[in-house]
């Protein structure tokens, strides 16, 4: 087998190199050792709650009543009394399940604010209930009372769906953290809702499995708010979605039902699949206390390489040749445009992994069973892909923390984006002929505004328009970072970018949801039949409709 | 690598021993070229259809009415006129689409008696709509007369689920078997409800993708009837259950309603995910009109090897050792007791695989996208199960006709047992650790009741009671094949097996669904809060309960 060249690793990373006369090049030393990196994917470390910590210092964020002041406080909902809270007091086991803002005010802003800092509420009460017993009594309770409650994870959404729009009151999953069972032999994991992604992985890492997501917010978000809300994440090209790997829920519902739907089994058709309605309804139909999933075991090898290309073209026939090649090993192809690579440079000082920057970039994950056939089959691609310079540049991972290294270049990009201010966020499924063309289109919208500054003009709202995103999955991710949020930038994103999408047949939303910030939107997704549909299926639910109100569809 | 032996191939497949001294003899030839298999996995020959004709002719089924007089007509539902069927004949494009009982009674047998030959509905009526517009035209009349309908796909399912139990109109998809689209960068295939599985593979094999479903009944059964059953067969231990893979349907809801959500985004969190709630749904709240589904890749490499084990226990072995030597390229694990093998052998024919029989057979596919590396994988395991003396003897399909015939030994299975007259079948989803225990306290019974004749001794009903399955979905399938239908033997299976799985907290229905046979013993595998929020969604979509009465879950 021909093999690639390699030349002397700079900041810790084995390079390779494509330069002419390539083929050449290509057979001076062997490639194969270098990627023989038999360690598991490596536990990356998590930004989010690093961002949560860094951007609590940032000015103020607005009230979304009053940022939105279209929207307006349902009157059927009853505002909470003293008799509401002593009631809750009487009926949760422990005190410090009860944050009320009659004691101290400044607990709740965490659980008011969402991450992106654009979406405040003004709730006065968090609940912290420890089991599904408490959850049903707390819900009964409200919905007896027509208080509205609003579902909380590790509050890391995009979409301000885990935040209060007006007075809700929050009821945060973050008490019940526990792994309630595993079974090596058939994976299945059974655990309490509250159990932070990362934490479940670690545990699962140990004993030889992999949880079936991932994402970069893995060190705070909850598994059961990637459930209610189906996170997609870096696995879904290889593990598939969370309506696959999910086997089961505990739910309860706004009338205080317990749902015991933690099914262990891989098949089980009796009757209708309800755990189905709970994934990605976004607290909208009842609260997740628990899950049981099917996780994949952890591979004995892992791959990571990075890649610099010349054009979108070269991207997707990298794309292409990755699928025949890589074929069943292929666990990641993520896009990140050269822009998003200089601001990740800018924001954090880290030295560019590839000597040259180039105008897209292509994070390559493979996980197999055996490391001597990945490292063949990832050798034979990286054959073709040089040879036909379809890469530029490229390099591999040697070990755990190289891996861990690169990764941070597409896993650290939203913090990298919300470092000016903050961030217009859209997440949007287009077919692949037309993936990177949004930006393009987008760039030149913004250009001719006159509203981008770059990283130097602070005179200007924009600093660029970015895209990165999981072209396995046909997601891409527009960012517009921003020093401030400013309606004109608004304006001119919103309705363009969804009309855009709509023509494409797109999905508005791919993987993080509606929300608050899409549910206006959601028509240019969906029809109005489905959106008929999808209301009848809330009302069975939720017939007072407390459940997050304001978000997800519109209700008329 | 050390390698394996192996002998002549005897009747036309290459073979494996395993002889002691095991080490010498697995050292003297080599194995790999054999296996080297470099062709698609065989397009296994249908055995639903002749299947459907042989048993055409034998005795006449009793109606359902009439066995299960404990079940009576709903009174809610009109009867069909006249009018009816001038209205129906007024609304539909073609007078093939009509089936009239008046014209041709015997015409409307098929479509009132179930595949097992063990319901028969006495409909009057079949329908075979051209377009989702005439379903919808259809349904919508049903609805405002109440009058009951059936949807009806290849008519193959094993739960009595797909004919009429009285006298409800028959909705046949037939006539509605078009491929919509098909995408060969995304994967993804839109096509009719009506669309063959076995048509479906086809056109996506000549495309370089496959299906990902596959079950014994592939040249019968329509895609739109896998997706309403959840169906789950051969391929969902790689590419998972139609939750994770179909992307999007088009359905008719009872009052006429057309959802057209035929999503081809492999990402959409764009609301809830309505197609879930017609999958598995058995059609009970609508009628599934068109899909879309996201298609593997044809693997270029695919290796069929079946063997024979002393005991379960060693089939639990065998099962973790593919597990880690296979990995990712494991694409079926399939179960087959002796006796299985021997009815297959005694109503086909056919010679035995092995030279000898053994208590427990496997059949083992992996497919990847390179033969040499699944080659090395398949050897390494070989080289496992066959040193540690788990298998006993073995043989490797050499080509696809090798394949075929092996994968015969499995899916011919359904029509071995219906040989004799019928089968009891029961598909359930237990733990592995007692996967086979429930086939031997099976056999106890049936032994201590004397009800079993063998396949020689007619004067008592049942031929034997045996048992295969995926054992890599933990689903197994019990089955009792008998010469005629009897009470005794009914009573003797149920309750008993219901209550055997709910010790274990298995499924009463792994895959095949509940239609009217397990109707009243979901309660098994489900509990009544479950069944009571599956009440309140059948009632969502289909208030009148015109949908498939009678079947699915007990609806008060």
């Amino acid at each position: 087998m021909q093999s690639l060249s390699r030349t002397t690793a700079l900041r810790g990373l084995g390079r390779v190199h494509s330069t002419a006369p390539c083929r050449a090049v290509l057979s001076r030393t062997r490639l194969l050792s270098p990627l023989n990196v038999n360690t598991a994917t490596a536990s990356r470390a998590s930004f989010a709650t690093q961002s949560a910590r860094c951007y609590a210092a940032s000015k103020e964020v607005k009230f979304t009543a009053d940022n939105y002041p279209n929207v307006q406080r349902d009157s059927r909902f009853s505002k909470l009394t003293r008799e509401d809270v002593d009631h809750f007091k009487s009926i949760l086991s422990s005190q410090s399940s009860i944050i009320d803002a009659q004691d101290d005010a400044s607990e709740l802003e965490g659980f008011n604010t969402d991450w992106v800092r654009k979406y405040r509420g003004q709730s006065q009460l968090v609940l912290k209930p420890k089991s599904a017993e408490e959850v049903s009594k707390i819900l009964k309770y409200c919905n007896d009372r027509n208080l509205a409650v609003v579902p909380q994870g590790g509050n890391t959404g995009l979409v301000g769906g885990s935040v209060p729009v007006f007075d809700e009151i929050v009821l945060s999953l973050s008490a019940m953290n526990s792994i309630r069972s595993f079974d090596e032999v058939s994976g299945v994991l059974v655990c309490d809702a509250g159990v932070i992604l990362e934490s479940a992985d670690s545990y699962l890492r140990e004993r030889n499995h992999i949880f079936p997501l991932d994402l970069g917010a893995k060190g705070s978000c909850h598994v059961g708010g990637n459930v209610a809300t189906n996170a997609g994440g870096l696995r879904l090209l290889r593990y598939g979605s969370l309506h696959g790997t999910v086997l089961g829920v505990e739910a309860v519902l706004p009338d205080g039902t317990i749902l015991n739907d933690l099914q262990t089994l891989r098949k089980n058709n009796t009757g209708f699949d309800l755990k189905q309605i709970f994934i990605g309804s976004e607290g909208t139909v009842g609260v997740i206390t628990g899950i049981s999933i099917l996780c994949p075991r952890r591979s004995n090898a892992v791959n990571t390489a990075y890649f610099g290309l010349e054009s979108f073209d070269h991207v997707k026939r990298a794309f292409t040749k990755a699928k025949k090649d890589l074929g069943e090993i292929l666990s990641a192809f993520e896009l990140m445009d050269g822009l998003t690579q200089d601001l990740f440079h800018k924001t954090t000082g880290k030295p560019y992994p590839l000597a040259d920057r180039y105008p897209f970039h292509v994070l390559i994950e493979t996980s197999g069973s055996n490391g001597e056939h990945d490292s063949a089959k990832l050798e034979a691609f990286l054959e073709e892909v040089m040879g036909e310079e379809i890469v530029a540049d490229g390099t591999v991972a040697q070990d755990e923390t190289q891996a861990q290294t690169l990764w941070r270049w597409r896993e650290g990009l939203p913090e990298a984006c919300a470092h000016w201010g903050g961030t217009y966020k859209y997440d949007v499924s287009i077919p692949l002929n037309e993936f990177y063309t949004l930006i393009e289109d987008c760039r030149k919208l913004f250009d001719e505004a006159g509203l981008v500054g770059g990283t130097e003009d602070d005179s200007k709202p924009v600093i660029g328009v970015v895209g990165w995103g999981h072209m396995g999955d046909s997601n891409l991710h527009l960012n517009v970072p921003v020093r401030w949020y400013d309606k004109k930038v608004e304006n001119l994103l919103e309705p363009w970018v969804y009309e855009w999408i709509e023509k494409r047949k797109g999905s508005i939303s791919a993987e993080h949801g509606l929300g608050f910030a899409k549910r206006d939107f959601v028509q240019y997704s969906r029809d109005e039949t489905a959106l008929g549909i999808m209301r009848r299926v809330k009302n069975t639910f939720d017939p007072k409709g407390i459940m997050n109100p304001y978000k997800y569809i519109p209700m008329n």
